[in-house]
């Protein structure tokens, strides 16, 4: 079989995500993302139409950019409210046995120490079925709410995630031997005291001596997501992403960011096709193309085009709210907003765009492939993207929670295992860890190139 | 019926939490700590027999006071390994009804405007049954392992903590309305802006200004509980906690403590009477007193001496291991073990002990109540400590996981109910909050004269 398209599921625990206004259409389930069974069912779905994992975004501060005020988001449920995901996560590995988590945790106010524990304990819970998203970014609105120093510029958000890595790395990977947990009840030792140490920290962010406080889980390094798109953050890719999360609106713009962290990879020391790609993905599909084209005109009857100004303007940073909605953009006139308008105006060089039709642009595709379609053309679709782009598989958005991953797991999923470009689910293995269901069997833990595996509690420190 | 006796199940999610050795039971399932099976079989065995909370203490350092050294307790499986038990929470909730969970959080290195989302996720999640069990302290390792100062004050721990909870409480009964979240459909508001602001605290320890990422939960503020027994200790239980966690070994010591931070209370402004108080407790029980004395003698040739010295060295900060463990200990000589030694010694007060003794004694006993006996024998013992100490209830050892719980609850729970002193299992409420199934229903939210109330978003300011 052709390299399988990996899909993941993609949510993050808020009414609107990244379709503002869907949440009202009457089969949507995003109101209950404060309920525990919603997440239970949504895990259960996504295990029985055969996803690889459940990415789950996070953000911690309100997006206050349009009009300068909370307001318009608030409205959509927008960021805030929002719950913390990782707290799900146990009841939904609780009814699955092969589905993969992926947890956006934060590098600019965690500390390593203790945040080594949660993903640790986390693998051990899910046996191993965990993943880290390693983000840096804070919005102003979070940093004022976590009292972060708001002049730690965006590349000193990076050496501070670079600082970090080394330690959790040093805490997972070189604290433990693999068999320094003998449990052996005659002489009463549950751990063999030599075959454990403490790591010595001293950097310029953190400090950090001890044990670490967990033994070792299946994957010990959970495995590794990054979504940087920043210069710097495609440097941190290169070097630490196992699976890389990457955005663009067409496939050969995609390729160039793919290919540069390949090639950085390689520079790094690292195997670059090693390395998956995954990209966000929005399909609305049905029975048919015409199905699928009703549900798409549905969809965007329910769309607020406030509501999509107001997540852009949150992601860039940029007020579209004192901007003409009707009145077409200027690069030089909205400085901040140019990469955003450059990708849609290589879609048409010759279009203008107006705040209201990039909102409306926004409103379901976001800023990765939009399909529109019966099964056949959505797969036409997810090959045509991996091959032009370089890239393995895909992040699918739930616009319609409840319904959209029950959608694209009747209809594509079935589709792709025609194809070849998915395995059977009847022959799908239980108790494998998430880094061998993406990379093979055998696969637990860090390759030797990545590296965490140069922290690795050294072979030769045997019992003497 | 007279008052009903509290009875929460107490654990940590390590090997060895309080008696050392014990895992070696062949009955024991203290391993499978890092299971998630493990906690929901808990859950459900305290749900069945009608507990009313699981009360998960945490601690994030290595024992490694005794000897100097971390090798006998990494021996023992005490405190270090350990697992991360908030993110066992929702599994548990899964299977649950009724169960409520105390949850130990740290306020000396988490950020408030972050860990208040925690627990109003937590509270959402399982339908308003978390408690927060408030600690500041924190093992050199732990400060070591996080980077904190080590020259912070015991007392300086207690300001920081004080300074937090003014901020969580302003975001989780402030921040938002209660009618703030309106979810209409037809107007496509989730949330009316006009009833949610941001708080902005700037104080000596933390800058907080947003709103509350989490919409209001059902108990808005979880239901406090706190530890402390230092004299700053108790001062901040008197102005926070609703329900206090207490421990000595004879209830006329006991006692004292419990009307010092009833006293303190009702000068803080607050009816003394709304405080619940908690022992740590210890049972050994079986169908006879004859079956329990046997059981006894069974467990204290599993315990570890060298085990119970290093968890009591870690707890007092005083190394025991440089002491003959057959000597006698004398009060001026070991300055730091006075105080522990002095609730021994009021035991017998012509005694003097041993280290090996105090072990002894600590194996299974701890520093609460400790039982050996029939059901009858056990509830008449807690029934004294409720009268004599002025308490209303126990946090219950799990000496031997798997079997600890199941006993009490198939022994000693149904002889509390015959007395009066539980409710009838049968009559067991669903639905209730955590709060209300301690304080009476209706009592979701803090009272009126307790400090959270006084940050409650203002009725007055409806939409105008």
């Amino acid at each position: 079989m052709t390299r399988p398209i990996l899909v993941n599921g993609f949510k993050a625990a808020m009414v609107t995500h990244t379709s503002a206004g869907l949440w009202r259409h009457p089969d949507s389930r995003a109101r209950r993302y404060r309920e525990l069974d919603f997440w239970i069912e949504t895990a259960r779905t996504l295990e029985r139409f055969d996803f690889d994992a459940l990415f789950i975004a996070d953000s911690l501060g309100a997006a206050d950019v349009y009009q300068n005020s909370p307001d318009q988001a608030l409205r959509e449920g927008l960021q805030t409210p929002s719950a913390d995901p990782s707290l799900a996560i146990s009841a939904m590995a609780a009814v699955t046995e092969r589905l993969g988590f992926g947890l956006t945790l934060n590098t600019s106010f965690n500390r390593p120490y203790e945040l080594a524990r949660r993903l640790s304990t986390l693998d051990h819970f899910t046996d191993g079925r965990i993943g880290w998203n390693v983000v840096t970014g804070l919005v102003p609105s979070a940093m004022a709410g976590l009292g972060i120093d708001p002049a730690v510029s965006h590349d000193e958000r990076y050496d501070i995630a670079e600082e970090f890595m080394e330690v959790v790395y040093r805490l997972w990977e070189g604290s433990w031997a693999d068999d320094a947990v003998i449990a052996d009840v005659a002489s009463g030792v549950y751990v063999e005291p030599r075959r454990v140490r403490p790591i010595e920290h001293h950097g310029r962010y953190f400090d950090v001596t001890g044990i670490h406080l967990a033994e070792p889980s299946p994957q010990r390094t959970p495995l590794i997501f990054q979504a940087g798109s920043s210069a710097r953050g495609k440097r941190f890719s290169a070097r630490h992403a196992e699976v890389v999360f990457v955005s663009a609106q067409r496939p050969d713009v995609l390729r160039r960011t793919v290919d540069d962290i390949r090639a950085q990879a390689a520079e790094a020391g690292r195997d670059p096709g090693s390395l998956r790609f995954i990209s966000t993905l929005t399909v609305v599909t049905g029975e048919t193309e015409r199905e699928a084209q009703a549900k798409h005109e549905e969809y965007l009857r329910l769309t607020s085009v406030e509501g999509n100004l107001a997540r852009l303007a949150s992601t860039i940073q940029v007020d579209f709210g004192a901007v003409d909605l009707d009145e077409p953009l200027e690069f030089a006139e909205t400085p901040g907003i140019q990469s955003v308008l450059a990708n849609f105006t290589k879609l048409d060089p010759s279009r203008r765009w107006t705040p209201r039709q990039v909102a409306e642009y926004m409103a379901l595709a976001g800023f990765g492939p939009f399909v529109v379609g019966s099964p056949a053309q959505v797969a036409d679709e997810l090959e045509r993207w991996c091959e032009q782009a370089g890239i393995d598989g895909f992040n699918l958005v739930d616009i319609i929670p409840g319904q959209s991953f029950r959608e694209f797991g009747e209809l594509v999923m079935p589709e792709l295992v025609a194809r070849g470009r998915r395995p059977d689910p009847a022959s799908g293995k239980t108790g494998l860890t998430l880094r061998e269901r993406i990379f093979g069997g055998g696969m637990a833990r860090v390759r030797d190139d990545h590296p965490a595996a140069r922290h690795r509690y050294p072979d030769d420190d045997a019992i003497g």
